[in-house]
């Protein structure tokens, strides 16, 4: 049983070095969103293909495939709940994958979504579409072969979703997104006809950027953020990248009259920055001390964005710094006031600034848009038409320009589809994990209103976090909950705090059905 | 004779991939130095080590060997002087050079130089040298194994040396460096006796770093430096780094009571800018396209930081400008005043902070050190006494801490022994090239003052840039200049300049040998 042993160290070591090599191409996209003179663009993408390929060439090496069938027949997977099991499982299941897809088109793919960026960049500052649609017909392409070439799932779609959500399916989405996007409608609807509309003037207010940084820096030292072990940075569009253990970077981005945009950034991306600290460093590179999916990231900042970040409680321990901070701006405003402000509901144009409520909406236009995008039944010509005439359909708003319409999102550019949906995974994943942390930890907002995040932050660590990407992402949400993902928990606490704010006397959100807000 | 000139297409597209496969490590090793949170260290060691590895492996493939077998028998390399014959040779003497070094060695190096990197910023910044010395310790160990392994020159130095300067020897350069500190230290001694001490307390006055940066910035556009193929960042220590082209990145610091420090260290990595920037973009990665020694680079940045940068044209036509950007400060300092302030000969502790007379006294230190280190004459342990006794017998100075001794550069925590004397080589070959131009182009001084310093950058453009490691460097400079180098165009400057400034009588520096200037 020795060289089964062997095998699986030996695996676990090469499969390390992917994960490192992948990481120097981490470091590379970091840069080019903060800090690449636009001149650097064109040799970017080639270093970015050329590791890409070297990635690939070492991720699909036969020796990998000989190992895993050498570590599968020992001891080392005989308890199939074991780490050891979950990693060779899932090695395998990489290996799989990326061995369909052929070294060329991967380079490619790298390439053209280096340059893509770029060109959505310069689109995007001029709200022209059209420098950016040859891109995203290559990309499209692209991506339509990668997916032919993975060959799982029921379409081209599932086969590009699994990237981001091992196991899901679009079939699967579109069931559960059904109720939440009753949920929201309803809700708007009823949100409105309350009558209620509180100010969100103060928060559009002079807020220097300078005092903003300082403030949220304040607030990821208070949720636990090592800024030793992280940056965070300014850029076009906000993100988080885990270069390696000790070295993740968070990027937002600051408007001198919106306090809520970067502060509720700088939380989201602090999410995301908190679950990639609280990876298992000595695992660093195998499955089980890498992220479970991308849902289950985003479960993670929007947790600490909304969950705890729109909280009645943390604005009890943090308002009086936030007064200190901006004291002409806040100095005459109550704490309900502000409040009320940070959870105003109301339909909007971008995406990022949408509040707890229409955020999913977003994401469903997106959802249909891609899948349209990807079989061809919507041309990338047709995009923006297509993109506003959803937007005035769901949200009620015409977009006045491509810039704040179909170009405001980074993901097509890079090559992402099938993310979109990854968001609202994440707010189900997130209702759901933080219904079961109050069980289990008691009154979390008592516990933010003293300033204590600890508690919260450890729980996490210890059930999602230190799991890593043990177990598919439903699996975990339902180990940790005792039930599997479902909208239940994310509609109970949709209604019990807009409910509270604006009054509303309990709904069935179900007996909206689909229909437009506007 | 269609194969030799394929194989020679396919071997410069194969050699072009190890550079930006190298130019990856390059943007991490950049990042390391400006932005990469502390936390990061350990596995950007291993990131560095990783692409070491491979750059290491492709550079020595065996496929390489063979290419250049078959391209070396055609005619391709019939005319010796063509730039297909240049890379073929450049190519076969890197390709032999690497090829003797193991790859574990290689990727030892990386390791270990990156974090020797953090534990000499640590040891710098407490001033310990203890610290430092285990790692100074196994570096040596490292470069002694990398200097055996190559096996090249007369001695280890040689070895090692070869890589910054092809073809330099420590018994040639100390030939060159004898006249050269003779006349530094006549020069001293002469400065000291006019009794003349321009007033440097002009450039100690308040001098914002924000306002400082502006200023610097416009000087650098002035030279034709092109900040959207660029950068420029703070450091602890200031360097250039080309990344590809079109992303040239310099780095200073900035001190708020020091005009001096950052706005010629500024000039000093600018030049070097102007040099990676006007490299052939299209023969990037191939010999011609890159540079062509590290001497050759250092003469760039000199040139540009002294032969311009420290002139009286240059004043003539930024003084001006200094006083907008600096009223407080030089509102009443007449330009003669600051013009002497800026060139005041005087010894210090501090090599990249030293007048351009005391300089070279700098370089022969660590030249005459770090050779005793790597014979093993000198221990680690001793260095910080051998330093110290050394500075005060050269420059008449004890260091009061090692943070400004032996502590104060960055290059031997990356391992680069046989970088110090390249700066003396600079200095030599840009006062011959400076020269040089300034009997083809005109009176540069007048041109200067009118703010024309573009027919200087594009003659060293055609002359030296665009040459790139088409030849040796002593064959670029004797091509150019009509001279193999020599000290005359070095001292002759130097006699020039601050003759004139102190109102020196023309002296023989010969006379004053190598007596201590203290």
């Amino acid at each position: 049983m020795a060289a089964p042993q062997a095998a699986y160290e030996e695996l676990l070591a090469r499969w390390r070095e992917v994960h490192v090599l992948d990481s120097c191409g981490g470091l590379l996209a970091w840069d080019q969103e903060t800090f690449m003179p636009t001149g650097g663009g064109p040799h970017r993408a080639e270093q970015l293909a050329l590791l890409a390929g070297l990635k690939h060439a070492r991720q699909t090496d036969p020796v990998i495939g000989r190992l895993l069938s050498e570590a599968e027949r020992g001891d080392v997977v005989a308890d199939p709940d074991s780490a050891a099991a979950a990693n060779v499982r899932e090695i395998r299941r990489l290996f799989e994958r990326s061995s369909r897809v052929p070294v060329s088109l991967q380079q490619e793919l790298a390439r053209t979504s280096s340059r893509a960026r770029e060109a959505w960049k310069e689109a995007r500052a001029a709200s022209r579409f059209g420098t950016f649609r040859p891109w995203l017909e290559r990309l499209l392409d692209l991506k339509r072969r990668e997916a032919e070439a993975v060959g799982t799932g029921e379409d081209s779609y599932d086969a590009l979703l699994d990237e981001y959500e091992p196991g899901a399916t679009a079939r699967q989405l579109t069931e559960l997104f059904r109720p939440l996007r009753a949920a929201a409608v309803g809700l708007v609807r009823r949100i409105r006809d309350s009558g209620r509309t509180p100010d969100v003037g103060i928060l559009r207010r002079s807020y220097p950027p300078q005092r903003q940084e300082a403030f949220a820096r304040r607030a990821l030292a208070a949720i636990g953020f090592d800024l030793d072990r992280g940056r965070l940075d300014t850029t076009a569009h906000p993100f988080c990248s885990q270069i390696g253990p000790g070295d993740v970077r968070l990027t937002t981005r600051y408007s001198p009259h919106d306090l809520a945009l970067a502060f509720f950034g700088v939380l989201h991306e602090g999410g995301h920055g908190l679950y990639d600290q609280g990876l298992r460093p000595d695992a660093y590179g195998t499955p089980v001390g890498m992220p479970c999916s991308t849902g289950v990231h985003e479960s993670q900042s929007l947790l600490w964005e909304n969950h705890v970040g729109r909280s009645r409680g943390f604005w009890r321990h943090f308002y009086g710094a936030a007064r200190e901070a901006f004291p002409e701006a806040l100095g005459g405003v109550a704490r309900d006031a502000f409040y009320a402000a940070i959870n105003r509901v109301e339909p909007s144009l971008i995406r990022i600034e949408a509040d707890e409520v229409t955020y999913d909406l977003h994401v469903f236009l997106r959802f249909d848009l891609e899948r349209d995008l990807l079989s061809g039944a919507l041309a990338p010509a047709d995009l923006p038409a297509a993109w506003n005439e959803r937007m005035h359909r769901d949200l009620g708003l015409r977009p006045p320009d491509d810039a704040r319409g179909c170009l405001q999102d980074i993901h097509w550019s890079l090559g992402a589809i099938g993310y979109f949906p990854t968001y609202t995974l994440g707010h189900v994943y997130a209702a759901q994990l933080f219904h079961q942390a109050g069980r289990e930890l008691g009154d979390l907002d008592a516990a933010f209103a003293r300033g204590e995040f600890r508690p919260l932050r450890e729980w996490l660590q210890e059930r999602v976090h230190r799991d890593g990407a043990r177990r598919p992402p439903a699996a975990l949400v339902e180990r940790i909950t005792g039930k599997p993902p479902g909208p239940e928990d994310r509609i109970a606490h949709l209604e019990r705090r807009y409910g509270e704010l604006y009054g509303l006397s309990p709904g069935s959100a179900a007996d909206e059905g689909g229909a437009p807000v506007s």
